[in-house]
């Protein structure tokens, strides 16, 4: 009866343009299927954060519940570097398959990587999987050039990473913000100067955070790192349907 | 066994003092069983929150569920002003109707209204509903004089509000709150002094909004925007069952 | 297939070092099986907090799911200090013999009981429980000396006290921590110089004072007042499975 309400620009499943990623840290069945019946729609991508894959009880089952639900999973880019680090990139991947992942995650945020094996790592996995490729250090130390993100999200693009996942960690205060979780206005303002922002995923845990990009790039941007419990909020701000966006 | 450890100074359901007011930002059935388990006897009001009724998933399970509980239930104020907003306020007022809501929220914290239309709105609306009226603003940058919420609160309360609330949003930094959170305590004084503290609803998100609330007002002081997960903890506070507050 | 990135060096259950203890504001049935589908192998103590026992809704089920679960429960030490204001000691012993509480806290963060006294307790308490004694202030102007909390804790463990908790909050802001949620890391300098860390839980609800436990005493150091979401994220910090302690 009210869904007149909503907004008629917002994108619908299976989107390009408007993704919502939700971060895992270890969802029970239960919850996750609460998500599912509350905000199912409007869940584009479920990350297991970081490699919580590795000791989560119910991994098998939640696995089977979202693919019953056809919502994508993956699993945190820490992953990927902590198989790089013990040489068992190899035993990773086949993980992967395994369970029918469709989506990797390859980053560098703890690790270094060289540019060139970090590319050739993005394209070799583009040919099973799709690729979210990361840019920016997940140490609050760490300030990148904006510069180097434009070049290194232009090349994993070209390398054939689907979206690039621009950092702001589960707390937003790093690589895309400040230590106070402020937004680092130039370093955006610089990178959609140069790259299609609906080829970026942006983290962005906080709600003064979502509200700038919303209002920044459109309803349809693309947000990650959403806490479960968020999604409703986001995609009411998306929408226009909460008080910090009403009405838009 | 432990009952007595209890505060028989603790009103029973249904109160009209000593209300606990609940931010439902997007709750599971499963999540909303889970709190009547624990908690039913001390859920007052579920508000789901600003206009989340549009998007979510489970709706009309979710309100069965509370009709069965007969735990009342409405929408946020930032609905009523969206529908205003938009022309619409007799769509959203047979929504609520056909939905057997009991409560309305009639606010002005995002949008501007005429005082005179508000409460126009709340003596009509009055007649089918209980009416929960909100006075403060959601904007941080606006502080309104503590005469001016005065004079807002006893006009909604002489045209039929049940109750007025205290605007103090899901983060407790607007309205009653400086940005950090702190109390305006110039301003609640200023209202004690006129205002039956009952006929107000203080939300209050924030574990130390709630301990000065409730040393400052008794422990049947009426709080909202409690996020559901605490309110065991709030219940604790007002019967002097934790720490901040033990053994009053 | 990846049980190999885990750590070898983790302990079991039962475990004497490397506990993970949980601080439960009021989960619902739901939310506790959740907890153990997950994260069952980590979860070592389960304390009801403060006196949270007393209102809710679910004590007798709640109870039973642990027991079966083989998970120690027990309740804050708030409890034991109510009981002793109220000179109701004896009934709330009578209470958790009757539940089969095989631990029992016993504190005085937020009154004041002579040394003597508490000792005595502790003693008394130690020949039927399995008894947590906790040192430190709630209160955040109270800062103890580092010498206090040695002798302290020293006095406890010979009365029979399994394990002393350094006290921290729900909220990681008192005893052991600054305002800020700054560690106080003169002080633990100080403790461990003189008693052996296994025999000390930290309470540390933030995950930089995870962090920094585990990277200065090891994986298995004792954690207590985890919020029940964050076990896994404790799980993966102390195993090397997360960016801050990546592949150590």
């Amino acid at each position: 009866m009210i869904e007149f309400f909503r907004n008629p620009a917002r994108t619908a499943k299976p989107r390009e343009a408007g993704l919502t990623h939700i971060l895992d840290k270890g969802m029970s069945l239960s919850e996750a299927e609460g998500m599912i019946e509350v905000a199912g729609d409007y869940v584009d991508i479920v990350k297991f954060g970081w490699a919580t894959a590795a000791v989560i009880g119910n991994l098998e089952k939640k696995i089977a519940l979202f693919h019953e639900a056809q919502i994508p999973i993956c699993c945190g880019g820490s992953f990927f570097e902590l198989a790089f680090m013990k040489g068992r990139v190899d035993e990773y991947v086949a993980f992967l398959k395994h369970y029918d992942f469709k989506i990797v995650e390859v980053s560098d945020g703890v690790i270094q990587i060289e540019a060139a094996e970090k590319l050739r790592y993005i394209e070799q996995l583009a040919k099973d999987f799709t690729v979210l490729s990361e840019v920016g250090s997940k140490d609050a130390n760490v300030v990148v050039a904006p510069s180097r993100w434009v070049k290194g999200i232009k090349e994993e693009l070209a390398a054939g990473a689907w979206k690039v996942v621009a950092e702001g960690r589960e707390s937003g205060t790093v690589g895309l913000y400040r230590g106070t979780g402020e937004i680092r206005t130039g370093l955006i303002e610089e990178i959609e100067t140069q790259i299609d922002a609906s080829r970026i995923l942006f983290e962005a845990p906080q709600k003064a955070q979502q509200v700038w990009l919303i209002e920044h790039f459109g309803l349809n941007v693309n947000l990650g790192n959403i806490p479960p419990q968020e999604v409703i909020s986001v995609e009411t701000l998306r929408q226009g349907l909460r008080g910090d966006t009403l009405g838009r």
